[in-house]
């Protein structure tokens, strides 16, 4: 597979531009040079044959061929709602959701969350969807959402979405449950949700479903949801 | 749930000792105190709840009550065969298969792998066993097995053992696969497999199995798989 730059902006006649990271990474890291072919995509669904035109100081000409588009996928869409964990596993949680197909993450507000969503929090975890969007070939990038609480997201949910809270107590996996519907799976902190929480997602008709025999990590939980969904 | 940890050796006549960093992680990390409840167990099982009963210099005597057996588990064996990645993520990917119940993992020798398994490595990966196994509630051990090449873990599997190979090419995966019969979930290195390695495990009965949409990193791809299989 050819190297692989984000393109803050579609192509317009043919060219595109690359700046900040993507043409650093492009000249400095990649090391490459005019003529060189390589692929960028928009994280709309696009991607485009590219050859790299001219290295200005901070930016990047490219002229870019015909775009191929991602298929339509037959799926619902899938939507992680996930009180984060801390530090390093934040970032793997991210990685690893978009490599497997998860369309939106939803920074959950629980009673026993740890990690808060600032703003620089979210820009830092967009930023790593794009480095995985780019190492495994996604076109899509994965939206991170705003931070909200459990019933927040279980109010906006469409008629049509299958919710579920991730929960040792409920009961197992069942391939049937992925039914080509859009899904929201819900993931609580390391203490886990708190009775009302749960009660309230029941409430707002979520299911409980549990993961696995263990008590999983939020990441673990959250990647084999994905796993499993997306 | 109370503080975990782990028995080198099984009790005796209702007496246990801790030892090495078991005791230090008791003694110095969690500051039980004679008198504290634990729970030991000794990686084959089975758990105990336990009273701390003496605190020595290197080790701590404990009093065990009533064993707790592992129900047996209905599903078969699940095996991950994985071209290990390097460094951090090496240890993710033991942590999150242990989380996720798979039975054991080979350390799997391929033309195009980056991590050699060598003595020391595998005595790191299984502490990090350890470590996941008192974290999520485990009491069997996953097993680490001696480093292999793919031959060598096909030629080797149960006449009953459904054998994959994970590769993007491969169907994708399909929940009636999982039909209650041991299981070997082959995952090569960031480059792949080569066309020979593929022929190989083919000829040996592996089927090709897709486990995503994109390209996934080698704990991506064996954490997918882990989370449907075992």
């Amino acid at each position: 597979m050819s190297e692989r730059f984000f393109l803050s902006s579609p192509p317009r006649d043919g060219h595109a531009v690359l700046d900040g990271q993507e043409a650093r990474h492009l000249t400095r890291v990649m090391r490459c040079r005019v003529g060189d072919e390589v692929v960028v995509f928009d994280g709309g669904g696009s991607a485009w044959p590219a050859r790299v035109a001219r290295i200005g100081r901070d930016d990047v000409a490219l002229e870019v061929g015909e775009p191929v588009h991602d298929p339509e996928r037959s799926r619902g869409r899938v939507t992680l709602a996930v009180a984060l964990p801390k530090g390093d596993r934040q970032k793997w949680l991210v990685e690893k959701l978009t490599e497997l197909g998860v369309d939106s993450l939803v920074p959950l507000t629980t009673t026993r969350g740890v990690a808060e969503a600032t703003p620089a929090a979210i820009e830092r975890l967009e930023r790593s969807v794009i480095e995985a969007c780019k190492q495994c070939g996604r076109n899509t990038l994965m939206r991170i959402e705003s931070p909200r609480g459990l019933d927040d997201v279980l109010a906006h949910c469409g008629v049509d979405t299958m919710s579920f809270l991730a929960d040792g107590s409920g009961d197992p996996f069942d391939h049937s449950l992925v039914a080509g519907r859009p899904a929201v799976v819900l993931v609580g902190p390391e203490g886990g949700f708190t009775p009302e929480e749960r009660a309230a997602a029941e409430a707002l008709g979520a299911t409980r479903l549990s993961l696995g025999p263990y008590i999983l990590r939020v990441e673990t939980a959250a990647i084999a949801a994905a796993a499993r969904f997306a």
